[in-house]
């Protein structure tokens, strides 16, 4: 069995060769290709942490792809990463492990990140003023790494709890290029920006159906267990067009789930990302829409970024 | 992060450390103490193998535990087990990995054999002029190393679809003290056998209501994933009591699901042997009854046996 650390884990990354795994990942999804059984969540109270498992595989690939993913949001004070976690391959011909992959929970918010960028290419509105970036974590800094490279706007508003954290965040940001305006009231964020990226684990809605102007697009990846949102029902009711990376886990813990379970949801149609990537078509019909990317995290997009890693 | 082989597991293993633990982890499942999501269930038509993932966490433990275990049923004619898999701890402060066993799925297979003990202690009858064990397999051969601790007879019955494999089965079961009576017809082993486990992963039943005496018990370990049985649902319905792992499982993939869910078990009580262990009592209630017991295999067994291993 191979055993791949962090260190060794990223030096093996490629940003767009594993972008293109994760199309093709979302495509087949879509498409009923990848055996993907629902996702175990265990809630640790005491320590203020959460796990969930995912596993997939895609039908006629030599491999599946186990995944341990934990965030314990009281680790930063112990100086540990809140993220935790690895990913195991196996073979599809004879269950035998063949790597693990300690990658400390990195490979998650990679992959995160990267179908975040690929949300934002197919939802982004032609014009945009500034960004915004609702949290400072590590989700908060890759998102904006990778947005780069497909947004060319360097105006940025971050929203975050802690004045120390946001001007930390503010440093990276400016050492990335952009011009960094912080805050800590989301309605101020969300005049500024048309493309919003929320990214925290939080259980209270940060954004709210009277912030958000036409021409906007948010991508909310927070949400990925039962309890955690960022937006508010109503905010999610208001848009006119919602991606979701899976129908099925969004409208069960997603941000989208609370509203869905309240039936306020009817009028809206959900559309798959794969469905999309599949049409190779935008998803945004014009400049005034308001369009939502719920992304709660798939097995597929493990076992295609642990396709690449080993490749 | 602890790496163990699957020597190092074996010179850890201590059978009766770990029945208590099983035991004591039964109970906390059937007190609600134990967090146990939904077992994920991959399928690999192409390779006639299949795997399952399992995770808990005992309230108040320092560490929880995932599980990924495989059975491979080619895998034997190119000189490898069919169980496959490997075992996890992960700290339950702050979720890094802290342990790695490549038990090569002997830890899922020990637990087994020992659930399967203790359901002989509860359910034996008093009587038992053989046992009989369909299957001669792994699993077979642990059962009938831990029956012997609980169980005096040592007139041995075994049903397997091969001869060769019959014939190994002897010898070892004749090195291990019994004398030994082999068979292709499943109705002549249960007319001679008052204890009868059936360890096979079959998705044909092999024994039907009218083999069994009264005064039987059955114990069935193989069902462990939708579509597998061993017992026909009629003689599930036969069954006097039912002793079921968790109500849950057992329902949905177990051996009693085909017969529950077909509206058969209506006038039944399924018991789980959490509450029964908790009781301290005999789940038969005389040396007439038809008594069966349905194993599908639980998290929490995986997490007593891993605390038991790294103890």
């Amino acid at each position: 069995m191979i055993i791949l650390n962090k260190q060794q884990i990223l030096d093996k990354f490629d940003a767009d060769t594993i972008t293109l795994l994760l199309k093709e990942g979302f495509i087949a999804f879509s498409q009923q290709q990848v055996q993907m059984p629902p996702v175990q969540h265990l809630l640790f109270e005491q320590a203020n942490g959460d796990c969930c498992i995912k596993s997939g595989y895609l039908q006629g690939d030599s491999q599946f792809v186990v995944k341990v993913s934990g965030g314990f949001y009281d680790n930063p004070a112990q100086g540990l990463a809140s993220n935790q976690g690895l990913m195991m391959a196996f073979s599809a011909q004879t269950g035998e492990p063949q790597a693990l992959l300690l990658d400390e929970g990195w490979l998650t918010a990679l992959r995160t990140a990267l179908a975040g960028r690929i949300a934002a290419e197919l939802c982004a509105p032609k014009h945009i003023s500034a960004m915004g970036i609702i949290g400072t974590g590590m989700q908060a800094r890759l998102h904006l790494i990778y947005l780069k490279s497909v947004i060319s706007c360097r105006q940025l508003w971050v929203w975050g709890r802690s004045e120390t954290a946001l001007e930390e965040y503010r440093q990276y940001a400016e050492d990335e290029g952009f011009e960094v305006n912080t805050t800590q009231n989301a309605t101020e964020l969300a005049r500024h920006c048309q493309l919003i990226v929320t990214t925290t684990p939080s259980r209270e809605p940060i954004l709210h159906a009277a912030d958000i102007q036409p021409g906007t697009h948010i991508t909310a990846v927070g949400a990925d267990g039962a309890g955690k949102h960022e937006l508010s029902p109503e905010l999610v009711t208001k848009a006119d067009k919602i991606l979701v990376d899976s129908w099925a886990q969004c409208t069960e813990f997603g941000e989208i789930s609370q509203a869905s379970q309240q039936g306020l949801l009817a009028a809206h149609t959900l559309t798959e990302m794969g469905s999309v990537l599949a049409q190779g078509i935008s998803f945004r019909d014009n400049d005034q829409q308001i369009t939502l990317a719920d992304l709660t995290g798939l097995g597929i997009q493990d076992v295609q970024i642990v396709k690449g890693i080993l490749a």
